[in-house]
């Protein structure tokens, strides 16, 4: 397929070359042009002047950016890829946003006779590498069909979650249960440090029963050592943990879980630990019980 | 060794059989003289009229009964396992009790001249019957080493996580994270619910990455089909949280996960879930949202 890719950052760049290499042909643009000058080079491939030249001629527009607004501008603003766009042309969002932004984009572009597919992804630089994200999809049918080889061409496992906007959903639930899971850990070992108790026994305890869990398997160890050297930034798990919470509002569900991360998080960012892995706001556990694990 | 064991309950009778089969010598009491018998007679070894009588030339003394007013009443009652026990006898209580609880135990028999382990086990009736659990010990280092070949005799992992009461506090921390995971997923499948989200798409997601544990692996699946035949009654979960918040308060710890974990399961057991099993929960999540999974 012809597709104009916007956004060459450390996912975007390797998600684009993954598609280089399945033999799509390309035009990538980015805010940076010596960006897609360098990428061009080593993958081949054409480079566009605006987002409205990435998605002159093309079949499909895949944009991987910061946020909704990015997004928005990209697609939206002046000399936006939706007015560069041939009709009938497949919008693919891979960004992290609102789900209530991306439906709001996806009926803008179907008014203008586009489709679209929101499909953040999971995964760090390594899993977009080798083309293993997994890929969370919002998109009617027939959109998901025609995104499909694409986006196996990104990722090993691409799941439809429902309409567009679901792929957001199930991308901040699953981030906020993370955060909570994460941020229990950092409680309990809190606790157990109050208590005496030998952390390590704890963490073999609850690693090796029914208290496991990916968060404790991966960020036990860094508690221990306070290594928050950043994986994933504690600013970005809570913007991910408010966009959770204003999905759960608009429907009308509480989630109390999230809203107490929410505060954790947030008061992290006022200690100055937005920068660092998210794991930090087991120091935020810690100012609560005045101690350190 | 000469073993005195008391509670043949379905998890205590197990374990008794292992330690016979290992061939330590005992000598069982339990409340229902009939199941003493039955018992004795299946497995060999001999039966006491009373926890004294039970203790009587005792090299160890082991309780495996429901609370800590049942361990005290053992032990310490009138005709207890205290009174018959020759000076030195190791009592090792592996019953969940409160740490606080242990703790005061061990101090009391101490000043008698006894040792004290508590070793609250995890693990289910198989376990116990393949002697596979995991026992969490709070004990002095002296008592702990002349515990292991029983505690070895009942399960596959033995942790010492440090002195007395600290086994029942690695357990009700352990437990309440549990609980946590547990409350925190059934809030997820709500707000993915309210959403429209494929819930299916939502625990693939899920179990496939950073949000996962063991507590989606086993109630994901149940909750969706709320299916709630108890493993683990939610009323015993409740208990164990409770008893996690004493020993976190007394200790100048917040565990404010923990405290709204208790508000849900606690409006389970009002809500007359208190015999279902603990993922249940999920009733009280749904109620909040006023929707069903």
């Amino acid at each position: 397929m012809r597709v104009g890719f916007m956004g060459l950052g450390i996912m975007g760049s390797r998600q684009a070359a993954n598609l280089a290499r399945a033999g799509h042909e390309l035009k990538v643009y980015n805010r940076t042009r010596e960006t897609a000058d360098a990428w061009a080079k080593e993958h081949g491939g054409a480079v566009a002047d605006s987002p409205r030249a990435a998605a002159e001629g093309a079949d499909a527009v895949i944009t991987m950016v910061v946020d909704g607004p990015q997004v928005e501008a990209l697609l939206l603003g002046d000399d936006g890829a939706a007015a560069g766009a041939p009709a009938g042309t497949l919008f693919i969002d891979c960004s992290t946003i609102a789900p209530a932004d991306a439906r709001r984009l996806g009926a803008t572009l179907a008014e203008q006779g586009h489709g679209f597919v929101d499909a953040p992804v999971t995964g760090s630089a390594p899993k977009a590498e080798d083309g293993t994200l997994t890929i969370m999809c919002g998109a009617a049918d027939e959109d998901m069909e025609r995104a499909r080889p694409l986006l196996e061409a990104m990722g090993e496992k691409i799941v439809h979650a429902g309409d567009v906007g679901q792929g957001q959903a199930v991308k901040v639930i699953s981030n906020s249960v993370s955060a909570i899971n994460c941020a229990t850990l950092a409680q309990a070992l809190v606790v157990g440090r109050r208590a005496h108790v030998d952390l390590e026994a704890l963490l073999e305890v609850m690693g090796s029963g029914s208290a496991n869990s990916t968060m404790l398997q991966l960020k036990g160890r860094p508690m221990l050592e306070h290594d928050f050297a950043p994986l994933f930034k504690l600013e970005h798990m809570l913007k991910d943990v408010g966009l959770c919470l204003d999905e759960a509002r608009t429907n009308g569900a509480p989630f109390p879980f999230a809203a107490l991360a929410r505060e954790l998080y947030s008061a992290g960012v006022g200690r100055g630990l937005g920068e660092q892995d998210f794991a930090a706001v087991l120091e935020v556990a810690e100012g609560l019980a005045d101690t350190r694990v």
